[in-house]
């Protein structure tokens, strides 16, 4: 499990008052990249080796709004890996008072040559790292 | 059901080509709103009776990548409504060959006076309209 | 002179409720590229003869705020080209009540091979075209 | 002069491969508000005074690509006030090399009460600031 903090911009609001619900999709995203760079998957390696790494699916259930200026605590977890697919979960809390704000799960796969890749198979290095720690 | 069009636009694009995938959260927001206006719920009027109505989760399955200057058909459709909360459908289909792009879904509720409403008991005018279209 | 349509999306705006500021750069990347593609210089074929646009700089003056589901009509001229660098100049108006709510300018250059490049000299086609619309 | 760092994101990137020329306008709120409340100003306690403070007008020369995952050092420098509108100028570096990216201005006024204010009359406190500021 890793940390990410993210503080509300002005230009996340809408006109609501709160932060626009796509935003968290792009914390998500800064949330993930972070933690795979921690654990020596930084996104430059990753397409460096040729890969890149779409999203196939995700899920998000709003619980709290937040609103600029809130500072957000995303706490990220690899939750499942296939060989061919990593799921992420993700926890988001106001750091103000630790409400949970957002629940979110996210799949990517692996694409090299335009082809939906098996590291399990064709990335041994990416392969072994994201075994060794959902192995955690 | 209804059909609302949206063309990629350069700046949703990302350095992988495609279209970022936080973009399509946005674009079910255009449909939905287009899809609420044509049955007679504009946002406008929503807030004017005093409702805000923000989205309480929702999940998309990325299909088929898409990019710049494509063509986006999204059909949307109020698939579910409990007095309470909205559930809308998405099917996003790439114009050029009707590919499915993806599929999504988001839940809403109606907040008005900083507290969950139940348009069932207090929107009488809404819950008229939504029960009408879902009936169908 | 060329006009384009936006109207403005719910996530466009921000907490003071008027569309965010930053949206309108935007909106005249949407209604340049459309008024290129209008005079044959679609952004897809000058890509695919090797260039891209980058922006070298842009102004803007904002006359009056918009918000949700303001239409918004975008005139914009090809006001300036030098064989390498191509001006555009934008006028905003609320299609309401044609109030002016913006002026800008953008400047652009076209990269091939990694070098700033005289369309003049090396895009003979471009040149051509941007030289011909420059002298209506 | 103060500086503020931000990192691109992956999600600010474009098909170009590089920064989207919009977020910069982005950056430059950021690191405003970052600027503001270092001597004072946060926007939370200038929304409490009743005040918003939208941009007039702005400025941006690109001067070399960013790209994901770049460091950017925005120096913020309160440069112009006058009572009633103040200007901020930008000095964007790639913390990579200390390369200028972008030099950029933008011009704020103040509105209370839908109508445009003159802090030198009617906003003391914030008036004082500024002024204190500007004189260094």
């Amino acid at each position: 499990m890793l940390i990410y903090t993210h503080k509300v911009h002005y230009y996340e609001t809408d006109k609501m008052g709160i932060t626009h619900h796509s935003n968290y999709i792009r914390w998500m995203e800064e949330a993930r990249i972070a933690h795979l760079r921690e654990i020596g998957l930084s996104f430059k390696s990753i397409e460096e080796m040729g890969y890149i790494s779409p999203v196939v699916s995700l899920s998000v259930k709003y619980l709290s709004p937040t609103t600029f200026d809130d500072e957000i605590l995303i706490e990220t977890r690899l939750s499942k890996y296939s060989g061919v697919t990593l799921e992420v979960a993700y926890i988001m809390k106001n750091a103000a008072d630790d409400t949970i704000v957002a629940k979110a799960k996210s799949k990517h796969c692996f694409i090299k040559d335009n082809q939906i890749c098996s590291l399990e198979r064709d990335g041994a290095e990416m392969d072994k790292i994201l075994k060794m720690v959902l192995d955690k």
